[in-house]
């Protein structure tokens, strides 16, 4: 059994990013950059107001003769002379011979006649061409995750394509005599399939694209048959049949196609059994059979291995802190990761309360916590109080 | 003007939830449930072995001999007698006749003949039937997002049809001469549309479907034309066209349109000019032009809009806390929402850093900020070392 930390290393160690593609604008959020967003502009494209105003020469005496209109993307072609004023608005160009902007509430006006308040200050509420980016600034850079906020820089910047890594495409592969997909027939002692399901929707939400395949058999033939059509897929992801011992029947599968099984234990609870190791160029992971096992082996694994894959290279599983509102026995050598619930004080923190039942059967428990409490192997005892680290579940991801 | 939490407060109680429609499993996750999910089976089916080895009676002094197999899936339908002993898998039905499953690792076979080193304790190593779920339990409640554990909790149950809320359907109108689409020709002073795909991409983030209309030029004309096309949209954002003072074209545009204005400013910064009303049976959240004053209301108002539109009736923006790195001085009569970096201390503190350039112009600037740090009317001033809230934005939605 190898530990938590050294699996993530050496499953880790096998992603490689995908290729790049191109994607319209619209179609780039939440995508990760794989090119740098350089300025094709500036932006303001020219020195313009801050204001809704007057442009005009701040060292002038007045009364001003307002000579035009400028309301933005139209500007004033002409020049401003000596007490002469141009109407103009938030956004609009300052025109020519203009060195301030008086503001409207601080403006008299009477038919072209302009009076003003305050005295003008040269380069009051002006902003500076390229003030927020200019022509050849990067602005983005790759193995970044695009949010709306860069979408709108990149759209700002003049750019209606992006390049971005491709979405992974992760293969579930679930086995066993005993599974139905959901509303098909079920036989006695039969249940049904609910890893397959869960994990495609776990593997969308870690923003790659899941293909699942048909239910495999017991068989030696019936699971080695998926292993021929991995064409086009980035990383397998097995759930093991519990029939004939876990994982064994998948293994000895593979095998037949040349799989090289890199480490098959984990020294963590619930999911010691975990098989990762690579058929050909496609890494395999393959996980517990058990609802609840399978779901944390995924959030522990699958979800950075997805990250990296989709060109994150140095994504990690965030992991928040709370404080415990009950005493926990020392823990044996396998790191466990508690079913949970959070409750957030008025100041954030965040009282941890795991579940009386850690059965991994109870896939009911799971999908309520609202985190998984981690405990190291051989941790000690704790007490009501003490902190403890978490993954929340709760925010949205898993 | 109104404060933010008026704003908030009148926007999300106009909002009503969508109507619901019927989904495939596969299609749930990130929605909202509309109708409970009931467990349609019991989970496990019948008493289930928790582990690989053999189903005897406890109280038979052995040997044992094995009579039959029974790999999950394929129960085994006989019974089991005095001293005889089943092999069976992590899931496999308990035959009749047995109390009790030794382990594997505990068992010496020789070819049917079963000996054990440690003693079987009757109900050992059993999963009950029905112990994570039992046919009838309610076991998801409607106004709830779709996690993928839930999803794994449905299936499991039995659904292959999910009944959920519709998603939203956001229509965007983007306003003003001056803008032009990506890629576009771009006139003198003009400037590309960055609030519509922003927005487009936030709204999706949210969950709701975004339609982005095509840029409406600064006109009564241009702009109401929109009104007539708003069948199935379920909220109109528009975003500004400065040129002519901000909002005041839109508001008397939608006017001939029959809109029914309920607050147009409100005390914050960025973005003071901020319009609800609604036309006809649909509500209008209009957003300032300029674009970090948009996207920071669209954060504000029309994420939390989304989610109730989405079927979330009490979803609020997660507030964390962090500590200020600089001082700050006393606030006006106008919340602030300060574009800030964050760094996590190894204990999981937020340092918070207000960026110094807090101009509502610069879009690089919010791009590449981790968060908001909220100061609230009229806040005294503040040292570094103080608390304060703030609003995430490097944890995906935004």
């Amino acid at each position: 059994m190898i530990s938590v930390a050294d699996a993530t290393g050496r499953i880790l160690g096998a992603m490689r990013p995908t290729g790049t593609e191109t994607v319209p604008l619209a179609a780039g959020w939440g995508r990760v950059l794989a090119a740098p967003i350089i300025a094709r502009l500036n932006q303001p494209p020219g020195d313009v107001s801050a204001m809704d105003g007057y442009a005009l020469r701040a060292t002038d005496p007045g009364p001003w003769t307002v000579i035009g209109n400028a309301p933005a993307g139209h500007p004033f072609d002409g020049s401003v002379g000596e007490n002469q004023a141009i109407r103009l608005f938030t956004g609009s160009l300052i025109p020519a011979g203009a060195d301030a902007v008086a503001i409207q509430e601080d403006a008299d006006r009477d038919g072209d006649r302009l009076t003003l308040r305050e005295a003008p200050i040269t380069g009051r509420h002006i902003r500076a061409r390229g003030g927020d980016f200019a022509t050849g600034d990067m602005l983005l850079s790759p193995g970044r995750t695009l949010s709306p906020r860069a979408i709108g820089l990149a759209a700002a910047a003049n750019h209606p394509w992006l390049t971005v890594h491709r979405r992974p495409r992760i293969a579930i592969l679930a086995t066993g005599d005993e599974i139905a997909l959901p509303g098909d027939p079920i036989s006695a002692g039969g249940i049904v399939s609910s890893n397959a399901h869960a994990l495609a929707a776990l593997i969308a939400a870690a923003g790659a694209d899941p293909v699942v395949l048909p239910i495999a058999i017991d068989t030696l033939d019936s699971i080695a048959g998926t292993a021929d059509q991995l064409g086009g897929i980035d990383l397998l992801v097995t759930t093991g049949g519990a029939s004939v011992g876990e994982h064994d029947l998948i293994q000895k599968a593979l095998a037949t196609r040349g799989f090289a099984p890199d480490f098959w234990k984990i020294a963590m609870r619930p999911g010691k059994p975990l098989i990762f190791g690579q058929l050909g160029a496609t890494p395999v992971l393959g996980l517990p059979g058990n609802p609840v096992s399978a779901l944390v082996c995924a959030i522990l694994f699958l979800v950075p291995a997805i990250k990296r894959l989709s060109g994150l290279s140095d994504w990690h599983l965030p992991i928040a802190r709370g404080i415990l509102t009950r005493p926990l026995p020392a823990n044996d050598h396998r790191a466990d990761y508690m079913r949970s619930s959070l409750i957030a004080s008025a100041n954030g923190e965040l009282s941890v309360t795991p579940h009386p039942r850690q059965d991994s059967s109870h896939l009911r428990v799971l999908a309520g916590s609202d985190a998984l409490a981690i405990r190291a192997p051989n941790a000690a005892a704790t007490a009501a109080g003490d902190g403890i680290d978490l993954i929340r579940l709760d925010q949205g991801l898993f």
